[in-house]
């Protein structure tokens, strides 16, 4: 060991050298950056004094601190004119912050999210809202939407869509009753892997999947393993069940899946558009202002006859309101059999818009705003 | 519907003009932040700028992008020289986020860490390194050490302590073999819950727990449940299990192991600190030089004989180092009984630090530096 000590303590010495040298030519740079970053520090905390001053004529006039599309507007602002060499997307991460400490000297927003702490929900608040904010982690979908109708939390967020369930059916449910609206929308990178208890493909028969996400890996299946058959199943999370159970079954699913029913990853990161993405709905007694580049959702039903859908949906057109989604899916109960939930470009206080929806609205059995918010950025 | 709808819209109506209102007075006030923020981007340019200037000098003498004690120092200047009224950890959040992005014009850094995605250990990453880097998800301790040794990663970040299962085995074997060294620590703080089959107390005669995790709830225990057995058990993930198959038992545990094996949670944080932690280390190919505030950590192994410990951690008396942390271990193989896992105040460059190691090291049959680095923030 003694040997070896030394010619380690001896490259280590020469390691240090080298940093010394370096040292040396990065000292007048390195004051450079620390004098800048002491104006980045007093122009902060002169952004934070006006923010208070902000937080006063809130105050005065019961306004709520969180302001989505005012948000969203300095997060487009500062991309939109940031002249490099930093990138527009580390930018708004920063700004992201600044505006959450900002925005937590008038008040630290309690938001609501589907737990546990620790998973893509939480980082979906961060995402929405910064760190300087209180998280509070909740059991179910229902204990989210109940306190931020209740009051006990600001804001909710929850999973509206992803590629191991498709529609997260319990959101849209709620949705259609509360009292509350979307105030944003938020999205996270998702990844799938091709899992099986062994870690190998050797004796596998089958892929299972949410057709959702067999879907999106349809391209990397067909190239690996077109022979083997695929068969969509209830959840991601049931294909890594039944892959826990049966030898012969591979799973794709996320990676926290994979873990509960101790599988091995055999290739990850295999869906076709590696941009995939979750998404989530803010929820908030808010109802938010334009923002410039806004989207407005809302959820109607129409008797079911031939053309009924059509027909409902020609207010769009003729206003020149472009659609971006459009979900059915079966009512539960009451007169309709279809619930149609639908994603507008532009927002409700848009005149084409506004003209629009009140159209659709005299049109439907039943219709429901369910909010206009600015675009995913 | 139709009454409800006209009265909800002049809800609505009456708040669109509170907001209006509002609007009028904020609208001086956010062309100063506008303002602001414009000086703020223009100075996060520049500061990239002269960062690029730094990362040439760097490429010149092959110094490494990502210096540990230089960020630590940036992070505590700002929160040191803060004059308010941001507070100081909201302002280190901005200047983390602030160094990622101009460190990722140099290099964007890779990080491996215990996957799966979006959970603690991707926050620690982040917390670490801010969010301008690569993750790099494995599915095992093992797999991080490798990537960071092979140099698929620049550095990983693996759990060390937590209180769900105390000391992490693998992660200490791993360090007393590995060419890494620890270039720094990071904590999160985590929760504890009490988590039935049921989501009740009633026939439960048993709380099961981890020991380090019954000891961190010790106080609210005695308040609440002062007559119930409790029982330790080798995780809270096996209490967590014991309590999915057993009605008489109740786990303390996170809500990730809860929602695993299908819990209902009782009471939530229910630990005695709120502040509760699980610690990290982060590892790399990377020595850290002195940040003025760090931290050094060692292993060492003494024959097993009387006094033996104790006199081999009379150099740090002698030399006026203070141990911040002492963990035994029982070694699994070699002549040694146990191994002592020591944390100390300083760095090892600091010159009484350089005396008691040198010291310990002549002293001790077995004796391995893991890493001088910066104390966390």
């Amino acid at each position: 060991m003694c040997a070896a000590g030394r010619s380690s303590r001896r490259r280590a010495a020469s390691r240090l050298r080298k940093t010394k040298m370096s040292d040396d030519k990065l000292l007048p740079l390195r004051q450079k950056i620390d004098a800048i970053d002491a104006q980045i520090l007093d122009l902060l905390n002169q952004r934070a004094r006006v923010a208070q001053e902000v937080g006063h004529v809130k105050a005065e006039t019961n306004a709520p601190v969180f302001r989505p599309e005012r948000e969203a507007q300095v997060l487009r602002r500062a991309a939109d004119r940031n002249p490099g060499p930093l990138l527009g997307a580390d930018i708004q991460t920063i700004f992201r912050e600044v505006m959450s400490a900002c925005r937590a000297l008038e008040k630290r927003v309690v938001v609501a999210y589907l737990g546990p702490e620790g998973t893509f929900s939480e980082q979906a608040v961060y995402q929405q809202f910064g760190h300087a904010i209180e998280g509070l982690s909740c059991v179910s979908i229902d204990e989210v939407f109940r306190d931020a109708e209740a009051g006990t939390a600001d804001f909710g967020v929850v999973p509206i869509e992803n590629s191991s369930e498709g529609v997260i059916n319990r959101t849209l449910d709620l949705l259609l009753q509360t009292t509350l609206t979307i105030s944003g929308e938020v999205s996270i990178p998702v990844h799938h892997s091709l899992m099986t208890a062994s870690g190998k493909m050797e004796g596998i028969t089958r892929i299972c999947a949410h057709s959702q996400a067999l879907a999106q890996c349809n391209a990397w299946l067909n190239q690996n393993y077109p022979s083997i058959e695929r068969q969509a199943v209830a959840s991601n999370a049931e294909a890594a069940r039944m892959a826990g159970e049966d030898q012969s079954v591979a799973a794709i699913a996320g990676e926290i899946a994979g873990q509960k029913y101790n599988l091995q990853t055999v290739n990850a990161h295999i869906q076709d558009d590696p941009h995939n993405r979750t998404r989530f709905a803010v929820i908030g007694r808010l109802r938010t202002a334009p923002s410039g580049r806004d989207q407005t959702s809302i959820v109607l039903s129409v008797p079911n006859k031939a053309g009924a859908v059509y027909n409902l949906l020609a207010p769009l057109a003729r206003h020149g309101v472009s659609m971006t989604r459009f979900e059915s899916r079966p009512a539960r109960m009451g007169a309709w059999e279809y619930y149609f939930y639908v994603d507008l470009e532009g927002h409700e206080q848009d005149e084409k818009v506004a003209q629009a929806l009140e159209e659709l609205r005299q049109n439907a059995a039943f219709f429901k705003l369910l909010g206009s918010y600015p675009l995913g950025l």
